[in-house]
């Protein structure tokens, strides 16, 4: 059982008197330290988004702890590197969101290690996969192996990976789960059509992130829930479909990461179930 | 190859003078008859707001034609009594949404009795299964195999009925293609949390069902594709779920398809790729 708290019992802060003076100073200054001690934990860490989430995470602190998670450790290259230089702060573990085992074996590690986390930041995604999954441009190409296989790493993975979270003795604020979903999950703002099997899995990922942001604001040790959309990412995800990116609008994964850490580390908890951009403007459902 | 028009080539409207005379009449006029005549098929149709659909369509006009499908025609007693009533007007098919064989031999036999649809209703959908599928109500009960089976039934079944439809001669306005969700699919509107697997299914298929529209608004004989939610309906599928429902908020089956029909007969382009409550109201998303 992997807990989602705000003050890890066994990490961190070094006495509870501590804790409670970092938090009675102004709330800019406590949500910029938010995340700056404490456990995250990023899920689809490998590469991409995930993998400079972590980088940004190990160095913005001389504290906090990382738990990155992806499918194959050995092969993961650019954690490895981290892990020489960040040999007490990182901790590489493996987890798949297509296999349940997997996911409790990770979540039993770091409850054990840890106690608990601060933030947990699921970043796993499909959306092409060479010969076997392609982004439909038509209804006539859409495949029932494709829906269902995009719904399983983008909707339900992330979900069974919150769902091994619990949440108590909470001594901060709150714990944040951000989701990382994308604009084009959005129905309200769907004005091109296409891609229906990644759209329709990111709009199921915010509806279960709804329905559990709302379950979580009713728990003793609040935990905040939000979705993030890092625009549009210079990364192995979005390669293939970069051609039509306004000049500009292509994002390094450094700049989108710092964006995205920032909002996590403004969240209030008025945010729980909240769908933002890397600027931070709302993105409608 | 199951090809959504509106007007059939070998049925229902006698010639292309009737057909365009009869849309220079009022546009309330031409709306009441949209559908009394053609080709409906309603999809999920041996019990609950399916069967009550192809009651009232048969009901409703002496020329219609219905095609009637659920998984197991020989065992749906009350489609099979209606066929004894309305010989010549109906036909009932197999068609599971989880075996796209069915929904290809459905599409097939359609295509060539009637050549193509007028309207197209998807009503199958899954909320519970004693000892298979509960609506979870806490996060801890979710699992995966009720994500999947609730995704494959609700989004991707539906989608696969659409993905058969062509579109191609229409010689009246547009074809209606509706799709059964639900407002507890809405994300805007969820302030209950709980039914997750429900909810996200319901979800995806409205981002699917709007993704789809986007598709249809191209073509050069527009289908127009609209969600609705048709309330709490005195079904099998609510019975187990029943008890909170206020006061005159449980419909029968005979109400609630009427207004549904209502919203279906009187849909204008404009109307594409929206989701109606009952009542006429929008819902979002």
């Amino acid at each position: 059982m992997l807990k989602l708290v705000v003050a890890p019992p066994r990490l961190a802060m070094r006495s509870s008197s501590f804790r409670k003076a970092a938090f009675s100073t102004a709330a800019a200054a406590a949500a910029a330290t938010r995340f700056q001690g404490g456990v995250s934990m990023v899920q689809g860490a490998s590469r991409g988004i995930g993998l400079e989430f972590v980088r940004q995470l190990l160095k913005r602190s001389e504290e906090g702890r990382v738990v990155a998670t992806c499918r194959n450790p050995d092969g993961a290259a650019d954690l490895l590197k981290l892990k020489k230089e960040y040999e007490n702060r990182l901790n590489i573990l493996p987890l798949d969101v297509t296999n349940e085992t997997t996911i409790e074996a990770a979540a039993s590690a770091v409850s054990e290690t840890y106690g608990s986390l601060n933030l947990l930041v699921n970043t796993s995604g499909i959306l092409s996969i060479p010969n076997v999954l392609q982004p439909e441009t038509t209804l006539s190409k859409v495949q029932k192996s494709s829906l269902l296989l995009t719904y399983e790493v983008n909707a339900v993975g992330p979900i069974l990976v919150i769902k091994m979270g619990g949440g108590s003795g909470t001594e901060r604020e709150f714990a944040v789960v951000a989701n990382l979903s994308a604009r084009v999950g959005s129905i309200g703002d769907n004005g091109l059509g296409g891609w229906h099997s990644y759209r329709a899995s990111k709009a199921a990922l915010n509806q279960l992130t709804k329905t559990v942001s709302v379950e979580f604001s009713r728990k003793k040790d609040p935990i905040v829930c939000i979705l993030l959309h890092p625009g549009t990412v210079d990364t192995d995800l979005s390669r293939p479909f970069q051609r039509n990116v306004p000049e500009g609008k292509l994002f390094t994964k450094g700049f989108a990461v710092q964006k995205l850490l920032n909002i996590i580390d403004n969240v209030k908890s008025s945010d729980n179930g909240k769908f933002f951009a890397w600027d931070g403007q709302e993105i409608p459902w």
